[in-house]
């Protein structure tokens, strides 16, 4: 099978730290990122995609967007030959496609366990867990505010996780910590619990340069300015504006090299039009905008074209997750993103409900297939995600990280050779007969189908027996066995030490701040 | 918005029984059958496909298929031109799909009410509620087995559910009612109980000339002749054999104009080789002899290529669903139904979970989508399954009821026009504002999103108050309600009183039997 081969590859180094991981590989098995091997699903015609082009470069000539309380970004605009008139830049026709070409259609984004680098663009597809909630759930412990226990848990869980392959970033908010501390401690538990690669801060420029510098321990200095170890998440102001909070972190990113995906935060029908075509006509103009700053920034940064999006219940203004006008638009920004040369990002775990139940998994379900099929590079919130983004949890994380491996079975699209034709096993069975025992089934049998790691399979009996538990009963006891198993991956005790130092020193030079 | 067009417009009749019921038209809503305005989804390659329909041909030359118990179909064959030996039938190579050609490429399935008239085939898409389980759940009551009060209730939410389209056949075995008996009472109950269209019996052929009959009190007996107005399901024994009680039903409705779904039965890796390419070949040797047979009874009899198709978890040896190898069996399956120019039917609500909950949700949405975008023309066990067809679901039925109407949504495919490209809201609105109350959106917000009738959409805190109810809970409720609220769509009293008639008759002439 493609992975099991992928993964006894040697994949490209990551610096000193990640050769030395290498020599004492550890056990935990994580199959390698997709590389998708069946077409994209693409419900765009090219009338359309023109459509949505020709309008994008209007509003962002006659509209323009807002650049925040950044006096540095409006100087580079006006150089590049926009027109700035107080914060507002209106950018010529066709100027931020020709900026966006600078930026690479595919990203490695390194590991310190080389074998858990990814590529990010083509035909690629990494998962990374959820972001961002400030509250936490479990079966026994309900919903409560997120700390930096849990913060290490869910690391430990993305460690353990067969089909995840990205740590994630601020996988909840650990909100024990002091604000202006906690990206410390966020990226001491990725670099030292996971070996998979991660996200830095976006919080404040200062915490994006403490995420620079702290894998210029992990990898090395020269190491991180000549490759991509990070990929963080910075977020529009849907419509059209970028603050420069998000633009100061993606400037420290663009200037050392490190990815970053430009996601404009849209809930249809408030932050955007209540259209699926008005939707993305705002969110390519708004990625045109805030990538093509990047690469005023510095040519050639990374950059990712994300799209978080969603609907809105017009009754109640709730957001709505899994939804098929989410599914339109995301589907349609991947073609965008297509055209435009550049990785594409979207989100996973999609829902709103307040428990790890049917909703959670109906939505998740349709927020996951769709991510495949828009040909999505890299997905956030792939697994964990509950309550529209306000909860992470323990069992969806489990049983989400679960469904992933249908994406990888799905990717890999359906093998023609003479063994998969089976005429053999045909002739040998005939009619009436059965193919449990037939010589093509025996050499087969093992990896054909993708089976969940979670569900029950059981006849109804035993499962009534073992005291009819449903799929949040099973995955609570699957987060304690994985968090049983939990080993600590390796590293240079010399750079264990250094990481304790440099998150010490940062945080005696400030006072807590809680806001 | 289409559906909402479609209802008003006038469809095409449904004989004398149908006139008279719309002077008197039930308020119950029910959207149009689908029609996709998005590609379907293919997998396979021109080269994929041409293997496939050459090891088909090869199959049915070399290895045949078995015709069992059924002298009149071995002549049919034998005068067609196939090699009979015994119970087996071997066919050249391309008579099968020759003799395919004459199935028409869509049906018109008459509803009694016309508005409910589906068409099958094409672009369409036609939802059916779950077939055959001998076991129902409901929260209160827990698993037990079916009746004729729990069939009825059924038939009463498929009325009532919005987004379904046909009433179906079995939607539970009513296990108190003698098995000779039973399909009067299915029967009647779908007629009565609902304008929907529904299916006929299988489980022998004079029960399928019972409902042929009943058929001809409700809607004419000419127009029976004229019109298609059951679609019933014929299973294959796979691997390819050919029962005489589901080929004797298939030759009565044959004989009578009906339509027949010819569905290959596959486990894969116990029916069918344990690969997706083998699964196919049989898959399509299966419905080409099964179809081509039809068509040997008679020619133009309305057929629909079927493909029940899931894999095996070959530790277990449990059918498991919703998988990544069952979604290639159907992209593919759809590809070569349409090559055959034969409308295409898939499975919805696929799960193997014990209760309606995270599991049964993941595994049913994989389904539902992949119907949809197979190109899938009808779609059985659409809402209601659950445990791997042993039980019928209360709550599960109103759930996968509710998310249909994300496959209607999804199939509307994208508007381009002026209005849906919405530059007038985003020059209204600009860098920073909202949407909220801007005039594109007032104007439009009322069907711009597909919005559940079940999920919670409250806040944290309104759901806590109101008892932190999961999807089950909520489903309960609503089943409820719809029940509740039903009402039964009117019928000439002189229909309804033959009918009775026709089933006490029928009843009398026959010795109870319970196996």
């Amino acid at each position: 099978m493609a992975e099991a081969e992928a993964r006894g590859r040697r994949a490209r180094g990551g610096g000193g730290a990640a050769r030395r991981a290498e020599r004492t590989a550890v056990s935990v098995e994580t199959a390698r990122y997709i590389e998708r091997n069946i077409p994209n699903f693409e419900v765009l015609t090219e009338e359309a995609l023109e459509i949505i082009e020709a309008n994008a470069d209007t509003i962002l000539e006659e509209v323009g967007v807002n650049f925040v309380d950044n006096p540095a970004a409006l100087e580079r605009w006006r150089n590049a030959g926009a027109d700035v008139t107080g914060e507002r830049v209106r950018i010529p026709r066709g100027l931020a496609r020709k900026l966006c070409a600078t930026a690479p259609s595919r990203i490695i984004q390194r590991a310190r366990n080389p074998e858990r680098t990814v590529e990010i663009g083509g035909k690629s597809l990494v998962l990374a867990p959820v972001y961002g909630p400030p509250f936490v759930r479990d079966m026994e412990g309900g919903r409560r505010y997120a700390t930096m226990d849990d913060f290490r848990k869910f690391v430990k869980l993305g460690y353990m996780s067969k089909w995840l392959h990205h740590s994630g970033g601020t996988v909840c908010e650990p909100t024990d910590v002091p604000v202006n501390k906690r990206h410390l401690d966020m990226l001491h538990a990725h670099m030292t619990l996971s070996d998979k690669p991660f996200m830095g801060s976006v919080t404040e420029p200062s915490r994006a340069q403490d995420s620079v510098d702290m894998c210029g321990i992990l990898f090395g200095k020269d190491f991180v300015q000549d490759n991509t170890v990070m990929t963080s998440l910075i977020n529009v102001n849907s419509p059209m504006t970028f603050d420069d909070v998000m633009m100061g972190s993606l400037e420290v990113y663009a200037q050392n090299n490190q990815a970053c995906i430009l996601s404009p935060f849209i809930v249809g029908g408030a932050m955007a039009p209540v259209s699926v075509m008005g939707t993305l006509t705002q969110v390519l103009a708004e990625a045109l905008a805030g990538i093509a700053y990047s690469q005023l920034v510095r040519p050639g940064a990374p950059m990712i074209m994300g799209a978080f999006v969603t609907s809105i219940d017009m009754n109640s203004g709730a957001p709505t997750f899994g939804t098929p006008e989410a599914a339109h638009i995301t589907y349609g920004a991947g073609q965008l993103a297509r055209r435009l040369g550049l990785p594409f990002r979207s989100s996973g775990s999609f829902n709103g409900s307040k428990l790890p139940d049917a909703q959670a998994a109906y939505e998740t379900s349709n927020s996951l297939n769709v991510g495949l099929l828009a040909g999505v590079n890299f997905m956030l919130h792939a697994c964990g995600w509950l309550e529209g983004g306000l909860v992470s949890s323990f069992e969806k994380f489990v049983m989400d990280a679960d469904q992933l491996g249908t994406l990888h079975h799905l990717a890999r699209g359906i093998e023609i050779d003479e063994n998969a034709q089976a005429m053999d096993a045909i002739r040998e069975v005939g009619p009436g007969g059965h193919y449990l025992g037939c010589a093509h089934t025996q050499a087969n049998f093992k990896n054909a189908f993708w089976r969940s790691d979670l569900f029950d399979y059981k006849p109804f009996e035993t499962w009534s027996e073992e005291g009819e538990r449903d799929t949040m009963v099973l995955a609570n006891a699957r987060v304690k066995k994985m968090l049983g198993d939990y080993t600590q991956p390796p590293l240079d005790p010399a750079i264990t030490e250094a990481l304790e130092a440099f998150v010490a020193t940062r945080k005696e030079s400030m006072p807590d701040a809680f806001s």
